[in-house]
Order: structure tokens, then sequence, then C-alpha cells
């Protein structure tokens, strides 16, 4: 808890007309650039023009990946280590939200892999070099822009799994809260229960933290909580964006974590629904979030989540702790699907039982166990209970 | 308020067993170690030992600075430049708090400089380049592990002045708890005062801020009161410690005042105190604060003052904004003067107002004005009536 490496080089230019800044900020890497972006948002709203100008600018070569899609797949880092392979890049840049970025990454390691980039996803073989990665985030969410991981998809096998590297943290991040602006209500919704997700992930862990970062997690969970709503109503309020723009970078780019990694429980059990079912990643976290909660509290976790509840919600820190710890997951569910309009249950998303038995294994799997070892300890079994309590 | 460049690449090597780092990080900037370090108390608790171990295995060259004062003066800043000139020094070690590594940064700056070393303290010269500096943290309050200042004093003029550069950021520090179990308990209460009026400097400014930012400020206020008490009458807790040994970094290290600067109120009415009269710059501060804040207390500044009361010191929210705002003030008192035992006056410090209204204009003019621009505009009759506040 108390011993760690600190070290988080990124370099974030935030807020607007910081643009001017790209083309320099790429050439110290080289001169041969790939764009790698997903479905073409970035050219109806002008970004893509504004980007292309800047390196024109600047001198350097462009190269393109497009077509990169929501839950990225495997197929799209071949293509891209390909391009880069091919055409001998210098340098990456990722124009878009988490999917974007964590595909991204995998092509700048996998530029140095002779094998299927499949092998660096599940730990086949390792990440050895990476690309630099210069990114322009266009959807607060995941924290790819500052973090070292990344989410690859794999239809073929119905698996969806996270990886991480130190080398793939992105060395230049550019967050402009105004190119957000033009994210839907139901992806800026997803994308904040996203970056609470992150949050709670980290905060109900089963190493301990220290205080201090304790209340770091509890302010930005207060911050998602405020602003997020507020983003959904009025997607152009600049103080909303921003705010969920610097919490999402935040939420999870290992400074919080005291850089250590502890295990997850929502995510991985998400990563099957989306795997399965390929819905929005943070609508899987909100219907999830939620029924962990319920779950996992019990005489041994309540002490916990009654100061969630009194730091996050304000309930009053004199009500027993069992009392006070259900009041505040009642207020998750309110801020999730009502101040946030989220869908509620895996039903009325179509989602049945049918795969739950397998889905929970694979979560176990995922993570290289036969139990998920997070805050409480998840056996398949209980998996298996928590999916059918999302119904 | 949301436009920024954040860039702060120091790494940390965090708690225990972590010197053996020590060597391959010097390594990787040269051979030839300048070891800077105060007046010995690093030879008595056998960090000074381990720590030329270290080098020693690394095949490093050691070459040292000792005897830096508190309230290091600019005669140390030359003695170090002309060692660096003289052995040809590729890196800089400082072994201390935050005066220690105060100097060893300007004289990282004044070994590319030919002139008077305070030409770079009074900005008569730019900072062109520094050394890379490495420090193993003694004292958790400044902050100067990693951010980009210093304050350097001058006895013959009296004038104590905070100047900083972006290359004079440390490149790595070691913050290990541990080596402030030996500080004695008015330098841990005097450290504990100096982080919290970093946080109160910030939170308190006239550009505004964004929220996350606020809750962060807050999280570590709360650190502080929480954990300085402790640490002052248990002083191996590790915990306390390690909380206030992290919160010592950040809250200064330009993340919560978003990398801009924003004008202080507090540090330079204390420079000029310590300037004078050599205390200790953490009780200056201790003194000046809850001064300050009623003197700056108003209509106007009610809101943010009942917010910083109700988020640090759980002033009840219900309270009329004046009411808690005073409420808020009187827990600062308490917290100084009674959980830390730190002194009240200046009046028992043997100080009286003979040079206050020198010390007032002072005061500005080390800021270059005839007005200190803080969060609140002071003028020297202002920051006179501070002073006798004081007594």
């Amino acid at each position: 808890m108390f011993k760690f490496t600190y070290d988080i080089p990124t370099r974030i230019y935030f807020g607007g007309d910081q643009l001017s800044n790209l083309g320099p900020e790429l050439k110290k890497f080289g001169k041969r650039v790939l764009l790698c972006y997903g479905g073409g948002s970035i050219k109806r709203n002008g970004l893509y023009d504004k980007i292309k100008a800047e390196i024109e600018k600047a001198g350097l070569e462009l190269f393109e990946l497009g077509g990169i899609e929501p839950n990225p797949r495997v197929t799209s880092v071949q293509r891209g280590a390909q391009i880069c392979k091919d055409e001998n890049i210098d340098v990456l840049l990722a124009v878009g939200g988490g999917s974007v970025i964590d595909c991204t990454k995998f092509v700048g390691a996998a530029r140095f892999y002779d094998g299927d980039p499949w092998d660096l996803v599940i730990r086949k073989a390792p990440i050895t070099d990476c690309l630099p990665i210069v990114t322009v985030l266009t959807l607060a969410a995941t924290g790819s822009e500052m973090d070292c991981g990344g989410v690859i998809t794999n239809l073929k096998t119905n698996d969806k799994i996270g990886m991480g590297s130190p080398l793939m943290r992105p060395k230049v991040s550019f967050l402009d809260p105004a190119n957000t602006f033009t994210v839907s209500s139901y992806q800026t919704a997803c994308g904040s229960a996203d970056i609470f997700s992150h949050l709670v992930e980290t905060y109900f862990n089963d190493k301990g933290s220290m205080y201090m970062l304790d209340t770091f997690m509890e302010g930005m969970m207060k911050t998602v909580v405020k602003y997020a709503p507020v983003a959904v109503e009025h997607p152009k309020d600049e103080e909303a964006r921003a705010n969920l723009m610097w919490t999402s970078s935040w939420a999870i780019n290992d400074f919080v974590s005291s850089c250590q990694s502890c295990a997850w429980s929502c995510h991985p059990m998400e990563h099957q629904l989306s795997a399965y079912y390929d819905i929005t990643h943070g609508l899987g976290l909100a219907i999830l979030t939620p029924r962990w909660m319920r779950y996992v509290l019990d005489e041994s976790t309540a002490e916990r989540f009654r100061n969630f509840a009194v730091a996050v919600f304000g309930i009053s820190p004199d009500l027993p702790p069992m009392d006070a710890a259900k009041a505040g997951i009642i207020e998750v569910e309110r801020f999730l699907f009502e101040d946030l309009g989220l869908t509620r249950t895996l039903t009325e998303l179509g989602i049945d039982r049918t795969h739950f038995s397998e889905m929970a294994k694979k979560a176990c799997e995922a993570k290289g166990g036969k139990v998920l070892k997070g805050y409480k300890h998840l056996s398949p079994e209980d998996i298996e209970k928590i999916y059918e309590m999302c119904l």
C-alpha cells in the first residue's frame, strides 16, 4: 500500500486552441504518421480536416487507418500493424475515444511482433516495444488517453480481453472538452458510467489504499455524479465536459491505484457481456455495478461502503454502517438509471440467461484463474448469480 | 481555467527498499554526482552511508556539497555551482528537505550561468538550462521534490525570493516515509503547516478552479488535518508519514493549480518574516494564514470560505455562509495552534512591529508590484494590518 513506483509522463494539452502543438509534438518522433480513427464522425464534425492541416503544416507524411470499431477487433490491429510495417511508420496518432486509442496501442505493439497480434492480447507473447502514440480525445470515458491498457475483441472466439504495458502509454494527449460537445446523450451517459466504474473498481479493492488517494477517488466520483447529468442535458456545457474529461484520465491513469494492479470485478464481468452481445461497455457496467455492490455488501464490507456513501453522496455518517451502505447503493442506482437515464436491466436489452454460465467461467478464465479475485473473490457461481440479478 | 498544459514527468520511488534504484537512475545522467545535503542529520541517521554505498555500487564518482542552510543562502548556491563547473558534474543528488532541494535546483541552473547566481533568483538573468536533479526526501513540507520552484535567501539584502523553471523540476525522487521518522514534532508540525498553506493558497485564488481539482485540494487538506497531529504524536506512524509525504508533493506540483500560476498571499508575506527573523517557514505560515483568512473574509468571499469549511472540516452546509466561513477559520486555528501545538503569535517569538512597514512593501515588490495580487489584492497597508493581527 505504501510502496510503489509512480511514473506517468504523458504530456497533456488541455482545452481549446492547442492543436497548433500537434505538428511539433508528432515531429519529435519522426516524419511518417499513421492517423487512426473510427467510423468517420471526425470527418463530419471537422476535426479530421483540422488535424490533417496541422500535419501538413508540419511537413509530415500522413497514412490512415480508419474504420476502427467500437469494441475494437483484433482484425483492425492486424490491419494497422501491417501498414506500420509496410510504410515504416514513425508515430501513431489516435483520434477518437477509448476504442480507437486502445486499438492504436496494440497496433503500436504489434508493429514489433511477427506473429498474430492476438498473441499479445492473450499474453502468449510479450509486448517488447511500441511505436510512440499521440492522441486527440473525443470521448471522456475509458481513460486510455493517459493509461497503459487497452481492450481488444476477437469475434472468432467471443473473447474481449484487457491487457497493458507501460510501453503503450501515450506520450502526448490533446484533451479539448469542445471535441466532446457532439457526443450524444446516450454515449455521454455510458462514458460517465465507465469513469464511475473505474473509480468504484479501484476504491473497492482487497489491498487497502492510502487515505489521501481515497479522498481523490471520492472527489472524482462526486465530480462524475455532479457533472454527468449536466453534460447529458446540456452537451455544450464546457465546465461539465472539462470536468468529465480530466476525471476520465485520472480515474485510471494508475495514480489513485498507487500504480499497483488491483483485481477488478465489474469490468471482467462486463467484458463477457459486450463480447457476447456487443453492447456498449459503459451501459453493461452501469447495469452490473449496483448489483455487484448488493452482492458483496456484508458485515465485512459495510464500513467501506458506508465511507463511500458518506463521501460521495452525502449520506449521514450517523446512520448504522449497513443502513448507510444500502442508502449509498440506492443513490448509485438513482444516478445511473434516473439521472443518466440508462437502461436498468439486461432483459430490456433482449439478453437472457442462455450464456450466463459460460460467460461466468470465461470472466474468471480471462483473468487467469478459476475465481475472480477482486474486492471479494467471486466464483463462476457467484458471477452467474450477479448476472441473474441484472435480468 | 479550462486551458493548460500538464507536464509533470518526475518519476517517484515511494516507500521502503527502493534505494537500489538510485544508482541506476543516477547513471542515466552520467558518472559524476554532486551529493547536496544540509547540516549533517543524514550522517547521524545512517542515510548518508546507505546512499554512498549505492553510488559506489553503481561505479559513480561522488562529490559533496554539505552544510546547506535551512532558508538556503545564495552563497551556498554559489559554492555548489563552482563545484559543478570545476568538477564537471553530470547530475545532482539532493538528500534532505525543501531547503536542500531548493538550493540544489539553483546550483543546477547556476552551473550554466557565469554571473552572480542571485541574478537568476531575481530574474535579472533567465534560467537557460539546469543539471538533472535526483532527490531523496527527508521532510514532507515544501513539495520541492516534484515541483519547479525554489526559494533562496540573500542575507546581505534581507531578501528571500521564490523563483521557478520547468528545467529545475527533479527527474526522479525517492520518497520513503521512514526517512521522516526522525523528524522532530516541531518540524513535522511546521512542515504540515507548509503543505496546508500551499493548498490554501491554491484553493483561494482569483482565477477560479475546476471542481474536480477543488475536490482534490479539499481531500489533501483533510489528509493533512487528519494525519499531521498523528505524526506529531507518533513520529514512526508509517500511515501518517506516507499520507503527509505524498500530499506534500501533490499539493504544489502544479496539478491542482492546472499548471497555471495563480498569485499567492501568505507565502510572500511569510518570506519577509523569515528573511528578517530567520524563523521556520511553516511556523510563519501557520501564524499568518488564519489572520489572512479573517482579513479577506467578506461578503464576496464568504461562499468560497464556506465551501472550504464544509468540505475540509465538516462544518454544516446548512449554516449561513458567513457563519460557516467563520467556523471554518476557527477550525484552522484549532488545527494549527492546538492539534499541532504551534506558536500562535509573533509576539511570543520576540517579533514586534519595527520592520512591518518595510516588510509589507518588500512583500509586494518581491512579486514585482505595488500590490500583492492574490485572492484579494493586498496593498502594503493591508499587509501591515495582517502583520499587526499576528502580534
